[in-house]
């Protein structure tokens, strides 16, 4: 199982790499988690979009996620990390509340629950966010593709997600009435 | 007190009106609340909509509200209702979960609980709608007026408001982190 | 795909059955489904229980379900179901918000939704309640069965449900956090 | 305004107190909040728990408070502040979802945003906790004041809590349906 990806090229502007790599072995690192959709034209969620990437030759699709900075509210934070992941011209719906719809505990031991990151203990707010427009990836993902809701729940695409991730979009589909599994 | 006063003018093509007096009696009813609002560009409510009313003779501030009709959707109640109080022009952003923020029951008798419509016992799953376009009153209003978040938050709005609807309101306020009183 | 079979020996004291029939009809009814679990000390599900049931010589596994009374609370209503359902030495500890974690729509129509009730429209607020007591089946059930968390998220059980039951009861274990597939 | 003052005598045996100082001016870090309350027997919230707090000569009243610590869950982290603050006879029912009511944002900048922590970013996830047992107060606290639902919606009570908990509290009332006025 791989890491929710998106540190390697994220600016780390608050701490240093050797600080951040010190402070997480040592605190849980806040981030968030969205999961971008479409809607149609009563909210229903038809589309999953999912970050294509390649970890050590490996390729596998993830949700947006991204840290929590210093002095930033969670609702920039989610901005922030959805501009970082889809671009400047998504138009995402920002969630008008901040309770998020789940919590997703990442442990870096194996087998430690149900969301891994060997990097880190990360406690990740989660997030549906309906996007209306246009999705670019960013130098993190290889593409960003969109499935129909009915195939973002099928084993095949869990198989192509790591470290737990597929648990938190099936949670994300149930949390929006779209599984009829 | 009075009522969720929507429906001296809705059409109840499902039930006649002495049918629905009837059921009202032995039953309870399964309605929406929704509390309109507007947001800046990062999702944070900056304004609320209230309905203004006059029931015999007494003016009152009031959300949106309405019936779930038989074989349809809480989702298309949602839209229906929003269209029915606010006009076709509002472009609502429908939530994407048909999980409520909170549930609102109403009942009959005086002090009884926190929400009362003599009318009937009702239950009213409750939402917050971002809505993006321009809203008309119908004939169930004489108006709509936005109101910041703050003033929202009021004890001058509060004793506009009936039937406990200014709890649900200030429920919505702090769901959405705009309460700072 | 069956009902959620409480009502045939749910005393219907506040309507008879013909008009009970007859409101079915024309309006949806409100429900409440409760997934009932063990836990562990520190509050994570260790164990579901399911309703055993034969309808119509069909065996099939059902949460406890049951109508929400005229002039009843959600939560008196929670109250009275479990007791229908698991008898008065369940323990059960009722929840301290009203807000369910899902809203489970049923429709008559088959293939219209996710959730199916051939009787009528209801719309059930969802919670999950710990139980703490002994559980005896009413005459509504052949038995009760205790099963593991991780038996509860399998293909084997969602086959025994009906209705869309398991859509329901599996999104319940990702809101406890104990769903790993 | 005062901290979330648990900090003092909890021991920091993951990092030291000159490295936590360092951290908390880089990292927003991640703590749990909880309203203890006492219900009646079908769940209804009480009465509230505040523990009564005397900085700097001021005594102000506040909610379970305290810090996730690495590759602590949740759970245990709500468990363990529960404890803390609370002492090993509470009999609390932990929640059986980890999904919090409330997230509430606390910035070391005054007036920025609802909460206030001047030592630091904390991001507290917030539950409602039932406590069946009894309480006794930690070094942390000269007592634990348990007043009922209605008066812990008081100004008289918001006025003599700090960093903005009084809206936290007043949200979880909210959530648990026992909000009237």
């Amino acid at each position: 199982m791989t890491d929710m990806a998106e540190l390697p090229s994220e600016p780390s502007s608050w701490l240093s790499d050797r600080e951040l790599r010190q402070v997480r072995s040592e605190m849980p690192i806040l981030y968030v988690n969205v999961v971008p959709v479409r809607t149609d034209a009563v909210g229903l969620v038809t589309e999953v979009a999912l970050l294509l990437r390649a970890d050590e030759g490996v390729m596998s699709r993830a949700l947006v996620a991204g840290r929590v900075m210093y002095h930033e509210t969670i609702r920039d934070a989610i901005v922030r990390n959805l501009e970082k992941d889809l671009g400047l011209a998504a138009l995402a719906r920002i969630p008008l509340s901040p309770t998020p719809f789940a919590i997703a505990e990442y442990f870096p031991t194996p087998d430690f629950g149900t969301f891994h990151d060997s990097r880190q203990h990360a406690v990740a707010l989660s997030y549906v966010v309906a996007i209306d427009g246009e999705c670019e990836p960013s130098q993190n993902a290889l593409d960003i593709v969109w499935i129909s809701a009915e195939e973002a729940a099928t084993d095949e695409i869990a198989a192509e997600m790591s470290g737990g991730q597929h648990v938190l979009l099936r949670h994300a589909l149930a949390h929006c009435g779209v599984l009829s599994g």
